[in-house]
């Protein structure tokens, strides 16, 4: 049993991202979910959807936000990231 | 002296809200940057490029999501939120 799962949000529709999230949380201790630039509305919505419709019992444990550079020379640019740090709550 | 101000970033340029958030951290002790949908996305750009570019000694103290219900019968949909609270590092 992994420790900490990743799932990177893209431009796929929520729904494919949230079963890939809940899926995750069954077989690991935490999730974090990860998107940068236009997708990170996205990674918001993902998160929001499966807290909201699919497991009640997640709990939001961090959200950090952060820079990444991408491309090298002139098409260098700064592209900012998310990473939401869930987990299920125990009860 | 007003102790949280509240920021909303929407459609217009990063740039103004950059502004907004750097004349609001120089008379308040701490500033919320809030969003919804697809604005959360320009949001956390505000506050990377404020905190890279602008005012290097700011701390994110808080960053929260949510949901919110809007509009009314039929036209009611969920929208995806964001609170960032910022203040500046004492030193």
């Amino acid at each position: 049993m992994s420790e900490d799962e990743r799932i990177y949000v893209g431009s796929k529709p929520i729904l494919s991202y949230v079963t890939a999230v809940v899926t995750a949380l069954q077989r690991a201790d935490s999730v974090k979910v990860l998107a940068r630039g236009r997708a990170i509305s996205s990674a918001v919505d993902v998160v929001e959807v499966t807290k909201r419709s699919f497991m009640t019992d997640i709990a939001v444990d961090d959200i950090s936000i952060g820079t990444e550079r991408l491309g090298e020379g002139d098409a260098a640019r700064n592209v900012s990231t998310i990473a939401i740090t869930l987990s299920r709550q125990k009860s």
